[in-house]
């Protein structure tokens, strides 16, 4: 949990509330019946804002705020495209030495996303569970590849999610298919892997099996940053609230994960995933339905 | 239809045969009952290959063979991506003047797929025919959009189903976003635009309307020469086997269409589309669907 100060072709914004622990608990909160939230901050992070997440019935016993220091600060501008940026600023502080807290309540969750950081710290999270959740997923991204590839290795082991774009993906594997890089990443342990496509959807490998989730068209992405983390929330709540891992159900927490990032996009930040329901949702899926089917007794 | 040297990071061709007619209307014979060809070559064109032709039902009546000329001649060389590709060689030849004949057999169709060309020569063909075609489908080309944009335009205005890529797409309108792009477009008369976004699938939109077809994730990509007619012929070649326009064929032709150009690129050329058949198709068909189909009943 974080600032961000993002520049994108329609506007440019000052310090806002970011990380990949408010996407994902803000999008997990509109599935799943608790969302526990493990992280770090500053005394500069607002209160009100952990108040407000509180209000959704996200638990922050696991939130922990570092007095006299300052949270991780990113910035960056997107191109015109919005398919690639540049980092302006990144600040670590209380980042450098976060030692993640696993409250006792939280220590029997059965379903637990890691959100992108160290793979040592996302290890230790798993390692001070008490009990083997039913499914951890996690994401990470290339930065972790190119420093410390062994830790990573390790901590993909420990998973049964990995969710990775396809750029990241490609550079985990050493292979341009993605498909191939798909029985490579599986190889390295995980049950399955979500190759995750930006404007041309997901793709789901496991059990054999393959799955493409499309990204519905949009007239303007206003603000991509986050996309991918509400994306992870929406995914590991939506699992939660069915309490499964099956196969179709993956396929359908895709699903979610898509829809609600469709609506990170259309504002800056977390904005738009301040103010959702569930018939805003299920209006956005039943669109991805819309969008993707077809007859299948096709002649 | 013309000869094509190709040099994809799996291998090279010498000369071998390709063009827009030659994919369109193989693709095409494994689902229309009559495929009418019009193009023209040079007395190079082996005439086995004809013959060939001939044999999977495709009518060469409107193919001009033009003695003591030669036929039409691309080379290049693709990326290691696959995504791109720098032109070697050039030669019209035959193209030059190309003044395409409609025999008289031909000019009642009712379905009717303009190959990339010169959109005078498309213009040409609709011109020719005896009655309105109920459905015309036409694909182009970034060169025509620099070369004769007004002419373009005026083709583009008479055809019921533009098929262009996604970068052609956005040079077209002059808009990134796809949807806004389908938009500028559908406004040029057309009533479908169908954007191929290559690995990742193909969109269709019109009526208010919008579908995503998935493309198969591929083990690898031995050559994607003609993948985009292999598309349009299997497109068109289901539509003209269900006789109708309706949108909902029209998205089951789309499925056609992918699981055909998925066929085309494992081989070189031609090759791998010589010896489908009704069970080989048809259970790649299947495969898209297993490919995207999820509970759509969804909690």
């Amino acid at each position: 949990m974080h600032f961000d100060a993002i520049e994108t072709p329609f506007g440019k914004t000052d310090k806002i509330i970011g990380g990949a622990g408010t996407y994902i608990s803000l999008s997990a909160s509109y599935f799943a019946s608790e969302v526990n939230l493990i992280s770090v901050v500053g005394d500069d992070f607002p209160a009100e804002y952990i108040k407000l997440l509180e209000s959704k019935n996200i638990d922050t016993k696991g939130l922990q705020i570092k007095k006299g220091e300052k949270s991780f600060f990113w910035s960056g501008k997107y191109k015109n495209d919005m398919n690639s940026r540049d980092t302006l600023v990144t600040e670590l502080n209380v980042l450098e030495n976060f030692d993640p807290i696993v409250p006792a309540e939280y220590a029997n969750a059965d379903f637990l996303m890691l959100g992108n950081l160290s793979p040592q710290v996302q290890l230790q999270v798993i390692e001070r569970m008490k009990k083997r959740p039913k499914l951890i997923a996690m994401d990470t991204m290339n930065f972790w590849m190119n420093i410390c590839m062994d830790d990573l290795k390790k901590t993909i082991s420990k998973v049964d999610v990995l969710i990775i774009n396809d750029e990241e993906a490609r550079q985990l594997s050493g292979q341009y298919s993605l498909k191939v890089a798909a029985g490579i990443i599986l190889g390295m342990g995980p049950k399955y892997v979500i190759i995750k496509k930006g404007e041309h959807g997901a793709l789901l490998f496991g059990e054999g099996k393959q799955f493409y989730a499309p990204a519905l068209p949009l007239e303007e992405v206003f603000d991509p940053t986050g996309a991918g983390d509400t994306f992870a929330g929406g995914f590991i709540g939506y699992l939660a609230k069915v309490n499964s891992t099956e196969f179709a159900d993956l396929k359908n927490a895709i699903i979610m994960g898509s829809a609600m990032a469709s609506f990170c996009v259309e504002k800056f930040g977390t904005e738009k995933l301040l103010d959702l329901n569930n018939d805003i949702i299920y209006q956005r899926v039943r669109e991805f339905i819309e969008l993707v089917n077809f007859d299948y007794t096709i002649k």
